[in-house]
C-alpha cells in the first residue's frame, strides 16, 4: 500500500476530518485561547515492542490530552506524526489509528492530518490543540504562599496502564486553580516545577498512594497522569481530589515530605 | 545536563517565547482562520547523520513552512518533538534550536514548547501553526477545468539545498489562486495529488528547470519546495513564477505532460 492509498483510507476513518490539504484550517472562536501540545512516544522508551498498535495509538493521544486538562481546556483536534518500520502492515497502522481516533471520539478530538514515514521503529508525536475560555488557561505560575495543595486520584499506579486524562477536573478548576500541572514525572519533579514557576516553595503532608505501591513509587515514579493543583485558601475543592500540603514563602521550587525535603527526582529523560 | 537544565536554556533563547507550562497558550484574531502543519524530519530518512545541528533544526522547521507557503498563511508559532542520542552533547541540542529559530525569527514563528526525549538517532517533528484571512486559506481542491497552471522558480533542486519556505507568494496567492501545493515530493506526484482534490485533469507543456538536471529530475525528483498553483483565466500571475499548463475536465488526477500520460510517481514514504 502506497502513501496515498494509505492517507485515502485514514481520511475516511471515523474522527477523521479535514485531512488531505497542505494544512489543516481550524476556524477558532473569538471568546477562547488556543492551548497546544505536543508529546512523543517512542517504542523501546515509552512503550516496549510487544504493546498492541490500538493500545499505542490511545497512549499517544491520552498523553497530551493529560496536558490540556492541565491547563483546564477542552480538546479540538489534532496533527500526528507517526514512523514506522517498513515491516509493519497497512492493517498496524490503521489498528494505530482506530485506538487513536476511539479516544479522540470520546474526548472531541478531531484528527485533522498528520505525516507518515518509515524508520528503523515506531516513533510517534501527537500534537493537540485545545480551546478554554479567553484569559483561563491554567499555569504552574499563579501559586501563592497560603493556597492549599491538591491532587486528584491515587499516586503510584501501575506503568502502562489505561492513561485517563482528567478533562472534566481541568475544565472545573480553569478560573479557579491558581496553578496545575499534570503528573507525568512523578509528584517530586513536577511539583518542584510547579513551584518553580511559582516562585515558591511548598509542604507536603502525605500523599494517595495506590495500594500495595511503595512511598518511592508515589514520589518519583511518574505516569500517574493525575492533575496537581493549587486552590486560594477556604475554596472547597472538587470531588475526588485529596488535600496534600500547602504553598509556602520559601526558595522557589523547594519542597518538604513530612518534614524532610523531598529531592526534585522523578522520570527524566535527560539524566 | 539534565532536562530542566535544558528546558531552562531554550526558554531564554532570543525567539523562543510561552515555554514552561503543560501547554502554549496562543490568542488567535476574531478575522483569521488557523493553519496547522506537522513535518518529521528523520536521521537516515530525510537527512545524514553528517548534516550539521544547525542545518537540521533550519530544515526541520522549513519543511513544514513551506506547507504555511502553501496554504496562503503567515506562520505564528511551532512546537518542536526531538529525539536525540543520548551521545549528543547539550551544544548539539542547542545549536540544532539555534538553527531552527534563525529561521523562526526571519519568518515570524515564535518557538512556544515542545518535548525532549532520548533514541537510538535524532528524530524531529515540527508543529507550526499559522494564520490566514478567515476564510481565505489556499486548498488543493479549488482548480476548475480552463484554469492556468503555474510553478515559482525552477525544478530539480538539489537535494539537502536550503529550503526557502515561499510564504510572500502564498501571502500573495491568498484570494487570487484557486489552488495551490508546495513541491515536495516532485511535480508529478504532487500536482497529481492537486488534480485528484479537485476532480480535474492537467495538462503540462514544459517546466523551468534546473541548468544541468534531467527531466525526470525535474519532474520526479522532489525537494523544490516550490509552490503549484492554479488562477483563473486571464488573471495576472505574480513575478518569479511560470505557466506551464492548462486544467481539464477529465479522470481525476490524470496528467499529461508534453502529450504523454505522467505516471504520478515522486518521493513517497510508503512505497
Amino acid at each position: 500500500m502506497n502513501e496515498l492509498a494509505l492517507v485515502d483510507r485514514l481520511r475516511k476513518m471515523r474522527g477523521a476530518s479535514g485531512i488531505g490539504n497542505d494544512c489543516a484550517v481550524f476556524r477558532p472562536k473569538a471568546t477562547e485561547d488556543l492551548l497546544l501540545k505536543t508529546d512523543q512516544l517512542i517504542e523501546g522508551v515509552h512503550f516496549q515492542k510487544t504493546m498492541r498498535a490500538e493500545t499505542i495509538g490511545e497512549r499517544a493521544l491520552a498523553r497530551p490530552l493529560s496536558d490540556i486538562a492541565a491547563a483546564g481546556g477542552d480538546p479540538r483536534c489534532c496533527l500526528v506524526a507517526l514512523a514506522v518500520p517498513r515491516t509493519k502492515s497497512e492493517r498496524w497502522i490503521l489498528s494505530f489509528f482506530r485506538g487513536l481516533l476511539n479516544l479522540g471520539m470520546k474526548t472531541g478530538t478531531v484528527l485533522m492530518g498528520g505525516d507518515l514515514a518509515h524508520d528503523d521503529k515506531v516513533h510517534c508525536s501527537v500534537m493537540v490543540l485545545g480551546a478554554v475560555k479567553r484569559g483561563k488557561a491554567l499555569t504552574r505560575s499563579g501559586a501563592r504562599p497560603g493556597d492549599q495543595l491538591y491532587v486528584s486520584g491515587a499516586l503510584g499506579k501501575p506503568w502502562g496502564q489505561t492513561i485517563e486524562p482528567r478533562l472534566a477536573l481541568g475544565r472545573k478548576l480553569s478560573g479557579q486553580a491558581t496553578a496545575c500541572i499534570d503528573l507525568s514525572d512523578g509528584l517530586a519533579l513536577d511539583l518542584h516545577r510547579l513551584c518553580k514557576e511559582s516562585r515558591v516553595a511548598a509542604q507536603v503532608e502525605s500523599v494517595p498512594i495506590v495500594r500495595g505501591v511503595s512511598l518511592d513509587r508515589a514520589l518519583h515514579g511518574g505516569e500517574d497522569y493525575e492533575l496537581l493543583f493549587t486552590l486560594p485558601p477556604r475554596v472547597k475543592p472538587p470531588a475526588g481530589t485529596t488535600l496534600i500540603g500547602t504553598i509556602l514563602r520559601g526558595t522557589a521550587g523547594v519542597v518538604s515530605f513530612a518534614g524532610k525535603k523531598l529531592a526534585p527526582r522523578g522520570y527524566d529523560h535527560f539524566t
